[in-house]
């Protein structure tokens, strides 16, 4: 039962719990003295929290590293040229606790309950102290995170440079610039119906204006990448839907896209995030290879790369590496949304990723594609909802890229070691001959094969020598 | 990506809506002239919509019921005493089409964007009126839906008297009850944990007083049962969890319950609601059968009875008539929570049920229990968020009304019929033998059982017939 | 536990259940007087059962079609028209009720207990008097179904040519013809590791000259298309595999198939049939989608078109509905294997589909499609395990057929009441625009979207209207 | 498609593949020159592989364990102690490769490809070699495992006799015994509607006939434990089944069971194994919880305890880990099936556990326990069809002995460290009061509760600090 009404309801308890509350607030380290109105921060957001270190794997300091070691060479690069991370704005500053029966369990002392640009702004000056602590030099912002939405799409916009340009601002001398941005075209009731894939045709018009206006940001502030996660362009049920119409919409809003990106001189990859449902029913970005089949069709192959989330690869029914696999040998692995999902559900928990053998994997794509840049890896990842002291934000982030830099380890291990690539060249050395290479070049025809197979007799078959593939890449973690 | 900050972003975001939006809200039918402030509503709060009736399978009008007949008798007994539908309040008055990705899409007419006593009472009132228009009996509830919580428990308990007192007055001379009420113990931050679950004694207390409370108003209003429905009894990780004390906290906490609720003479059923996950990541009351371990292995299994939910039977891995079977069986079919998933959905979607064929196994889970009061169908149900006419609300509750009417009178076929019980009878027919009763008294110890088989040889097993069985299934639908 | 090592044992187990229990057979209706050695076989197979006929349905005959009559006009066409019913001789004739935890338990009276061409034979008979009975004018066969693997290639393709030419007999006069072929390429322990994309280039070579010989016999046959399903051609873990090696060699095979198949005017539909998992994995025509990308990268999307069948959708994590109006979207609906699975249950069950809202939805796309021609409905499903009556083979055919035919008569009801058409027609009329259509031809850039945006404020979105969908909807069934 | 007749059809492949392709078998390391009528092997059945050594983590070995020292003492027992290894014979000498839609695959070269009883005494001495060079004390067995079924009942009565006694000869001197017994209730198609919950009276003697004598031979070997997987006790469809009275059947049964091991002094511990589904669509022993509930009611949970296996564990929706804290906390955690799934697949897939997360765990649990003897951990687990040389089998177990072995040591470290217990015991300190003790004590009753709520305020709810356990857990692999 019960998804409650819970976010009507959250209009009068965000204000008790605001004042009766805050009296006693379960989690905030500290009061807001100055009040809501005023916009300048005094001190410290973190205080108390040190930049953030490598000590080593021996280290039992929570608030340091003990694998990622940023300048250390791994592979012929350094550990942050591989890992290339992200903070996702939206999860750390503007995540509250909230799910669909749950009222928000966030007091971050800096927050004041409002949605003004003073509140926009004070949140961002948080984001730059956080990633400089942690030493990350790379964030992802939508739109709507980080400027109030205002009563018109003028308002709206006039908000948004102006948090841009104090964004920027912050950015200089820092090096920190965006990995990506992205359009916020799911959570305002205008896009029930889908953006791009809307019925409604001044909703395709509203989303293509947020859209232009969000790739402009992107490119004035430096974002090497633009994504977009079609969370509504998908459908509740087929029997109101013209799905081929729907489609079609989309990719003519691409084409525009790709247009107005290469008018504008923005030269950032454009990305889409395949995600199989949730919020809809059924997504249209299903997955990576339902993602490639749209780009081929429409002509738009050549414009796009992907964004791999490794809880939305579980959601459809592959694992993680499985998707990292099929967008890097079609050339189109373009960013990485590190985090995990649980294998016992059906929703995007959007976990920071902790499981060493699954990070030895992401990893193993990553180096085999040469890298991810210009993408990067981002923390599409959240506290879990009863995680409430601001200690646990950065346990959280350390915990996270301490996993994917020993999975970067690992993968050196099992390179260094060679047995593993070598068993896969044994198991295709048949492929290796003159025979299989004119196979393989398209030049050998039925008949051909037919007395191939007549002549040969019955064909020896290899062990496939799965458990001693396990072995050896188990022996590596 | 991007499980949204949604929820502080509401706090803006309805302003915004309830302002600038209000010019031209998406789906509002009418216009709230005399502002937030006044708690009179003058004239229907569904205008334009009659009294539902019957017109038969025929009719074309959706505002009729095509299969639903309250009065007609069908097996024995009018179907309106079959069917016991309740509405559920929060679903139909607190909904609002928010999700984890998504802001709110209704702004039904009476809503004045507050939630204040007076706001609540205004929509107790359309409760009222819609129920009379739809020709229920009987609805559902929150503590915390029909009242709004105040700054300290007394204030929200006062609340609560407030509001329930004026149901009261509503309630009388209408034949209109609660079929059941229960406490909201999962959405305030306090219950993160859990509540009688809570690592937390402090929470541990107040999840019982609000109980406390719950069952006294219930009772007051003349409802039938008292629902538990465990959403934070759970765990989210088993790293930080210590399952067995948790568990017998749960246990004392109802014990205490069923002591309190004889105390002040309430007579109504204790009914558990299993779930099994989601919120958390696994919910102690996981569906029937471990619902059933729990009350037995803590001496409570007399006291409580289940509350089924077809979604929640899905979600388990078991079908709904399943999951009432199993209840059935062991005496404990309490109520039932008339809903459906969609089996492709890994999340509770509390649809209302729209398919013939399921609608007709509850029944007849219902019919072979001899009925289901005091428990009745409650329509633990929602409008898609997309669905933001006002006449939408009865159009969901008129399909799914007419659904399970329509499962009714496909029950009534099959028994008429009778070859599908006399397929099951003729099944099980060499149990009813002489030996076979003794088997089944217990008599019959495994020297006898192993002489007879020598005895017997190879024994015959004839076909199930399974394809048979859905044959005649089918032909009632 | 215990995924026995059954298939040895059954060497020993089938002889002592053709002997020893041949003395007392649950479910052999008949005696095999003349013994094994024997491949004449006297009188009928399928004694006492009659002619299937139409009686409408008020009938309680369950040798009846209730539903399916095959010459009534529906919607412009005759009933067995939009049908093309076709029966899966695998299933019907070689199942034999195993499953991994369990032998065989169906002793069908003409069948001897070998795998003889005189068996074979025998078999295909029987197939014969089956269709006739039931009325169904097509068949779908693997090679090695029907006809038994010889030591050598040539063996084995002297065998098939033999039983073919006895197929060809059979069907003179009748009218009756294969609806499609196909080479089994997973049963073999050669295939362990895929056929097109073995590890092996001797079983690449095996399995085309496979292929080869198969087109051959069903273009001999007056087949009307041939299908490609991948069963092995996928991966057991990526630790071991070159991805995309494989997928190249998987493009390479199917372009030397056109060829062939164009070479000797083979003017058959070439169908590839998406499955996701099972038994690989990981299969590479995971779903539709997939497949229409694999087509579109490699050239042959012109090629090929897809058979959908259900229960592969909703082990995709699709419904049917969606697979197929993928499919029919981009002009590649060939054929449909009309079956279904249990939505808790996560393997092919391979059930005769009797659901009858189901069976709608796949007949609204058959009838978008306007028709499935040269396609047709191929029962790909099987009796449960435990249904080990002659009868019961009948019996589920039937049931299949009548509910099949019950959605079309549905989709017609719905095409004549038109009102779900219209509710979509309106859901996108604001396309149906001078702007709309610009938008349509891809003549609006993001500019003149952003201009049209500020001028028309915030859009209007109107109800999704799901509810009212799903009424009309079911008030058809 | 294509779930083929593939069981029949073996009995002519297997022919044609120990004739034919056992000229060249795929993965045949040996010949049998003596033929398959000579029951005596001369020599080892793994030539070349040695007794199995401890090297450490450092050995590139295969055949070497880098991780399990049987007779290290960790946490104060010796490891042998502690993880009481089993081969599972059935896999390991019986498994085939074969599947639902493939032929079996392995011909290890002591296989004469008959089910003799002379074959069985070979396989038997293969068995003890394997656990030798192993150094691995303990096997489990099915019934019909070890040896062929008669004709008749007595005949396969004494066809096992002959092999037991056989066996128990091999088990002189070498302190190797059963982890247990059991009889297969689940292939032969006498089961097909379920053993003990068959419809068929003949059925349920035959069942009790066979688990008698199965009991009597596990004693005679010195079997610690007897387990009952009840494979065939569920349902394929509620339509034709009648649940209650299978439940009450499978009650009495068990209730003669107990009585039967009291009477012939039989003190090993009687296991039930939980599964969800598969064959079944349902089975009765869903999971521990739903076990655990149907021995409370019959009044059987003093009697049994539960075997439970991750790989069922994960097909019922729960982590490995829940499924042993819940058989742990209710005194029931008997035995362990030590293998896994894939979490993207929906079948039984039982592979070899190599993720050593999920060993840690799992050890977890059992150290929790203090230990699992009489249980232990069965290797119910198989070689991937795919694996083909005998070297193989060897590869998989060191692997999960392994994996185990550091899952063990990963405990240590985490005991050791003392943190993440520590962290646990502070969540629920607010319980170590005295107030929290008479709680717990079941003294305090509703409105004492009421009155600390209201006297206490708002209550401190603290972060429930998952990221920081996960990465202690993490910390410690």
């Amino acid at each position: 039962m019960k998804m409650m009404g819970i976010l009507r309801l959250l209009l009068s308890l965000t204000c008790i719990l605001f004042s009766a509350v805050a009296a006693n607030p379960p989690t905030c380290p500290a009061n807001i003295d100055s009040g809501c109105a005023d916009d300048v921060w005094k001190g410290e957001f973190f205080p108390g929290i040190p930049k953030i270190k490598y000590e080593g794997p021996s280290s039992k300091n929570p608030l340091a590293y003990k694998w990622y070691n940023a300048d250390e060479e791994i592979l012929g690069k350094k550990m942050k040229d591989w890992l290339r991370f992200s903070v996702a704005f939206w999860h750390t500053f503007r995540g509250t606790g909230g799910d669909p029966f749950g009222a928000p369990t966030k007091y971050w002392p800096w927050e004041d309950g409002t949605n003004s640009i003073s509140m926009a702004k004070r949140r961002m000056s948080a984001n730059f102290e956080f990633m400089e602590k942690l030493g990350v030099d790379r964030w992802c912002f939508h739109d709507r995170d980080i400027a109030p939405d205002g009563k018109t799409l003028a308002e709206s916009n006039a908000n948004l440079d102006e948090v841009v340009a104090f964004a920027k601002e912050l950015q200089e001398g820092t090096g920190i610039r965006p990995l990506w941005g992205t359009a916020q075209l799911f959570m305002h009731p205008r896009y029930m119906h889908g953006a791009a894939t809307s019925s409604e045709v001044g909703v395709y018009a509203y989303a293509a204006a947020q859209v232009k206006k969000a790739i402009e940001v992107t490119h004035y502030l430096g974002g090497e990448n633009f994504v977009f996660w079609g969370g509504r362009e998908g459908y509740q049920t087929l029997l109101n839907t013209d799905m081929k119409r729907e489609l079609d919409h989309m990719a003519r809003f691409f084409q525009a896209a790709v247009e107005y990106k290469k008018k504008i001189g923005f030269n950032g990859t454009l990305l889409i995030e395949p995600k199989p449902q949730e919020p809809t029913k059924h997504q249209y970005d299903w997955d990576a290879a339902t993602s490639l089949s749209f780009l081929q069709k429409y002509g738009l192959a050549g414009e796009f790369k992907l964004n791999i989330e490794c809880n939305h690869a579980t959601l459809s029914g592959h694992s993680c590496h499985h998707e990292l696999e099929t967008a890097r040998i079609n050339g189109a692995l373009g960013n990485i949304d590190a985090n995990t999902g649980d294998p016992q559900i059906g929703w995007d928990t959007d976990q920071f990723l902790t499981d060493i053998g699954e990070a030895t994997l992401v990893m193993l794509s990553v180096v085999r594609n040469g890298g991810i840049a210009p993408g990067g890896f981002n923390f599409d990842a959240k506290l879990r909802r009863e995680s409430t002291d601001v200690e646990d934000i950065f346990l959280a982030h350390i915990s996270g890229m301490d996993t994917m830099a020993r999975g970067l380890r690992n993968v050196a291990k099992l390179m260094e070691d060679g047995s593993l690539s070598e068993l896969i060249r044994k198991r295709y050395a048949s492929f290796d001959t003159e025979f299989g290479a004119e196979i393989e070049a398209g030049k050998v025809d039925f008949e051909t094969l037919e007395k191939k197979a007549m002549e040969w007799g019955e064909p020896a078959v290899a062990s496939g020598k799965q458990e001693l593939a396990e072995m050896i890449f188990r022996s590596a973690l």
